[in-house]
C-alpha cells in the first residue's frame, strides 16, 4: 500500500525516472502515480497542496508534505528505500556519476528546442547543437566508464535512470525532425552502444515509441504542457481518446498541421 | 600536507564553496588553491589535464584525476571527510536542502545577467527579476526552515555553503546597481535575515566587499572572465597590481568607463 503519491503529467520523463528507479530496487509500487489532465484547468486541491505552482512531478508524502524537483526525489526515494542502492556510494565513482548527470539538463533542453523549432531555417543548427552534446556525452563515456559493457559502470545505474527517459522521449525527434546519430560516425559509437542498452533495459519499459509520438505531436508543433494549437480544440495530451487507438500523426512538421480529427481526438 | 589541488579563476565563488565546507569541517588546509591567471591565455599543462575545456574550477587527485563542476566537488569533498557531516542526512531534510539548492542556478544567472547588463532600459526588468527569486527564497524559508535561526535549519550548513558566496559576489549589485533589498518589505524579511547570517558567518569569510567591487568592475561593464573592454589594456582581473592598492571603481558603470590607470591597473 504506497503512502508516496506522486502527481505527473502524461508520460513525464521525470516521474519515469522514479519509476526507474523503484524497478531497479525491486519495489515498483513503492509509489502511487497519479496522472493529471494537463488539457484542463489545474485542480484546485493540488494547487493549494503545492502553494499555487504548476510545476509537476510533485511529491506527497504519507503527512501531506510536499517535495519537488525530480532529481531531488530520485534521492529521496534512494535515500528512504537503501536496500538496493542504484547510487555510487564509493566517492570517486559517485562523482564521475554526478558528473554525467550535470549534463542532462543541457542535453534535455537541446532536445526539446529541436522539436519545438518551427523554423526550418534553423533546423540544422539545432541539430548540430544536439550532436555536439551527444559527441560530449561520447567522449564522458570514453573517458570513464568501467568495465565492457555498454553502461557507465558494470551496471544499468543512477546516471542510466537519468538519462534513459530523455533518450525514449527523443523518439519525437527520429518521428519528427529524422533524427539519427550519423551511422559508422567514431565521434557517437559509444554514446550510441549507451543509447541502445538504456532503452532496452528491462526497468525502463513504461513508454513506447508510439506513445512518445502520439502524445507530444503539439510539442513537435510548437505547443507545450498541453496548450492548444491554432485551430484545435483538444491537446495531443488528451486522456480520452487513449493514443492507442489512434493514428499516428503526418511526420512532416514544418509544412503540415493535423486537425483534430485527422489526430483522431475530440471523437466523444 | 593536501594531496587535492582545485585549479580556480582569482575570487571564485565555486571554490569559496569548497573553502566554506572545509572551514565547516575543520580542515581548511585539506585542499591546495591554485588560483589561475585568466587574463593570459592558459596554462598548456591544465589543458592537457582538463582535456582541452576551460571550464573551471577543477579538482586534481592525487594520482592525475581530474573532477570538475561545483557542486560534485563539494559532494566529493563531503564523502572522502565524513568525520563532520555538513549535509543533511535524514532523508526529508535532505531533500529540502536538495530543493533550496536547486534554485541557486536561476539566482545566480539573474544576479549576473543584471551586473553585465549595459543597457539602462533593461535596469527595472532585471532588478524585478532578481527581486522575485528573492521572495520565492523567502517564501521557501518560511516554509522550510526548522527552529528559530536565521538558517534553514538549526546551524549554518549545505545550502548556506552554497549560497553564500552568491551573496558575496551580489556586493557587485549593491556598488554598481544601488540594489537592496527593499527595506521593510515584509516579501524579502526572511530571506534578508538569511543573508546577514551568512553573509557573517565564521566559516565564509574568505573575501571582502572590497576585492568583490574591485575584480569585478569588468563584469560590470559587460566583460566576463578575464576578457578586455575595448580602449583597455589590462583586466580587473589581473594579478598585479594587487586590488588593495588600487582605488575604489566608479560606481557609475552606464556612464562612466574608467581607464586602465583610474583603475589603478598598468602599472609595473
Amino acid at each position: 500500500m504506497p503512502t508516496l503519491v506522486v502527481h505527473q503529467i502524461p508520460v513525464c520523463p521525470f516521474s519515469q525516472r522514479l519509476k526507474i528507479l523503484l524497478a531497479l530496487k525491486g519495489i515498483p509500487d513503492a509509489v502511487s502515480h497519479q496522472v493529471v489532465d494537463i488539457t484542463r484547468p489545474r485542480d484546485e486541491e493540488l494547487l493549494r497542496k503545492t502553494r499555487g505552482t504548476t510545476a509537476l512531478p510533485v511529491m506527497e508524502l504519507a503527512d501531506g508534505r510536499i517535495l519537488k524537483e525530480s532529481m531531488v526525489l530520485l534521492q529521496y526515494l534512494e535515500d528512504i528505500y537503501p536496500e538496493r542502492p542504484v547510487a555510487q556510494r564509493e566517492p570517486y565513482r559517485r562523482a564521475i556519476e554526478n558528473m554525467l548527470c550535470r549534463m542532462e539538463g543541457e542535453f534535455t533542453g537541446a532536445g526539446y528546442t529541436f522539436v519545438m523549432n518551427q523554423d526550418l531555417a534553423k533546423r540544422d543548427t539545432l541539430r548540430e547543437n544536439l550532436l555536439k552534446i551527444y559527441a560530449r556525452i561520447d567522449d564522458f563515456l570514453r573517458q570513464h566508464s568501467t568495465g565492457e559493457g555498454p553502461f557507465l559502470f558494470e551496471e544499468f545505474g543512477w546516471a542510466e535512470a537519468v538519462f534513459t527517459p530523455m533518450f525514449m522521449r527523443f523518439w519525437f525527434l527520429e518521428y519528427y525532425e529524422d533524427f539519427q546519430l550519423p551511422e559508422g560516425d567514431e565521434r557517437y559509437a559509444r554514446v550510441r552502444q549507451w543509447v541502445a542498452a538504456c532503452k532496452a533495459h528491462p526497468a525502463a519499459q513504461q513508454v513506447s515509441e508510439e506513445e512518445i509520438v502520439k502524445l507530444y505531436y503539439d510539442y513537435a508543433k510548437g505547443a507545450g504542457n498541453g496548450a492548444l494549437l491554432p485551430g484545435r480544440k483538444v491537446s495531443s495530451f488528451v486522456f480520452e481518446p487513449d493514443w492507442k487507438g489512434r493514428p499516428w500523426p503526418p511526420k512532416d512538421k514544418y509544412r503540415v498541421s493535423a486537425s483534430d480529427a485527422e489526430l483522431g481526438l475530440g471523437i466523444s
